[in-house]
């Protein structure tokens, strides 16, 4: 079995307990918090449809990781639903937070429905996805549930720490390179850790398994977003659908951009000189590239692939699943889009 | 001893054991996050001191009620905590909800540091509070902490539900006199309520207790708002100490204020034709109070003063902290301001 047919068998069990989850916003008649939260996700409004729910790839990860290290994927359900549901909290807000009037290609909550419901909607979905995990106890132990329930504090916190340097950073003229990593350690890589982590967790595997796995997604995170961040400035726009063409023009402080910066060459003259406009990407492009700031990042994200696949190895992930794992990984370390 | 002198006991520990959970927003040398913490918790920055602070109701009932439960009040400092976080977290989100340029006496947190950052630590402050509360099972057992965090979950998509609805009544002209109490069953009653029911859970109470508790609180909770919102337009606006004199120029749609528009009478043209300003508010109050609505707020304020007090009655609390909780509840339930 590929890693598509497990995707196929897990997909609409995800989509499933999202559903169950979501549904209790609405239990005492709150029709709209329900309709922008199954707006949000993808399953209602203009431009419903699977394009709109984007690709689930955490709850996957977290299904995976848990047949991958030996125990039952559907035990993992709950955690699936709410690394999901933090993940898309986070989406509304720091759709907010960023000014972002697109997401998925469709105009964000805070767009449709203003920043006061946006903020209190993403309050409650975040509620929702602690409620979730609860769940895993069922399936569990209290032990096993607490440990998971702690780990996803955890994440929480480091997403919110990653996210206020996000915000803290546009404003600052100086920043070393080495500042993107607690940044995109909180944004990207906590959760993804926490996916395999739990993952790991539920299949109730030994210390050692759990640590490689964890690191396994740390790492991997940290690829995901540093990729990102490449694709960001140097990938097909086309093939990423965001609201801006380019990074670039966000005034981005990506890996690349702070690497840039630190060269005090044409492109840190021009980046201090004001907002870059969309004609101008190209040129600039290349210009970062010349002074080495592509190269740079791509070995990094080399030096992770290795780091997260190293990690992968020592976590044995065993059978179909562990397969699959392995197939995940690398799709994701070496995207296109 | 006094309730006074129970406050005086417990207020230090509740500091202390604030002070620690905020720490962890700064364990990667965060400190602006930290900052903006310990400014809207009243530790620092301009105006700093126990009136910036606030009572800390919410923590010293959870103490209270364990104590009277026939608990050690010391067990219950992480709930203590973590409903007090809650509280904190949902009063930055509020502010900005509501665009609320003060919060007792000084400027809010995203008045100071613009929305995105305070959306930002309102999420990392409602995830320390969730972390918060995992901390009883040092104290207790993993079935209470389990049951706890349940509780607090619930108690925060409550919370949601409710300042949805609150958002949601602003723009809606029809609004049966009865759709006051699902908004502020969620918005206040909820987590006065967790307050006492987590409180006796700590200590282990029987089902029928723990029952009574909850009772107590959500009643206590439903009176403490209805005073408030009688005291936000009869009430001296001194005392209050909000941006707004009174809560008719803010257009708070609260019980006298829908009773006043069920009356179809002279209050409620007025308040269809357009905001109102502040010079017209003691007529206004008067015109209202003459059209019954004063006598019906107060009377649902007695008969749930009744039933609060019926139930603690029922939960018998004992010791001293039972008496002292008692005295807070007719403090609570009978204040001027």
């Amino acid at each position: 079995m590929s890693l598509d047919e497990l995707i196929n068998q897990y997909y609409p069990a995800i989509e499933n307990a999202l559903i169950q989850t979501v549904a209790l916003s609405n239990e005492i008649g709150l029709e709209e918090l329900h309709g922008m939260m199954t707006y949000h996700l993808g399953w209602s409004g203009e431009g419903a449809g699977s394009a709109a729910a984007g690709k689930r790839i955490r709850p996957i990860l977290v299904l995976l990781t848990t047949q991958a290290a030996g125990g039952k994927w559907e035990n993992a359900l709950p955690a699936a639903t709410a690394v999901e549901l933090i993940h898309n909290f986070s989406l509304i807000h720091d759709d907010i937070e960023d000014n972002s009037h697109l997401r998925r290609g469709r105009p964000t909550v805070w767009t449709k429905w203003g920043i006061p419901l946006a903020i209190n909607t993403g309050d409650a979905m975040f509620t929702l996805a602690h409620m979730a995990i609860m769940e895993i106890e069922n399936y569990t132990n209290k032990r096993i549930t607490i440990e998971a329930v702690k780990i996803l504090q955890t994440t929480c916190l480091r997403l919110t720490q990653g996210q206020h340097l996000d915000i803290f950073y546009e404003d600052q003229q100086e920043l070393p390179v080495d500042s993107y990593w607690p940044m995109i350690q909180g944004k990207t890589a906590a959760l993804i850790s926490a996916c395999t982590e739990i993952g790991a967790l539920i299949a109730d595997v030994e210390e050692m398994k759990l640590d490689a796995y964890r690191r396994f997604g740390r790492d991997m995170g940290l690829v995901f977003q540093l990729v990102d961040d490449i694709l960001g400035i140097w990938g097909d726009a086309s093939k990423i659908g965001k609201s801006n063409a380019s990074d670039l023009v966000a005034g981005k402080k990506s890996l690349p951009v702070l690497y840039g910066l630190a060269q005090n060459g044409k492109f840190a003259r021009r980046w201090l000189s004001g907002p870059i406009l969309p004609d101008e990407v190209p040129e600039l492009a290349n210009q970062l590239e010349s002074e080495g700031a592509k190269d740079y990042a791509q070995n990094e994200a080399e030096r992770l692939t290795d780091s997260a696949l190293f990690a992968l190895q020592k976590a044995k992930p065993i059978g179909k699943a562990g397969l699959a794992l392995t197939q995940l990984a690398h799709q994701l370390l070496n995207r296109e889009i």
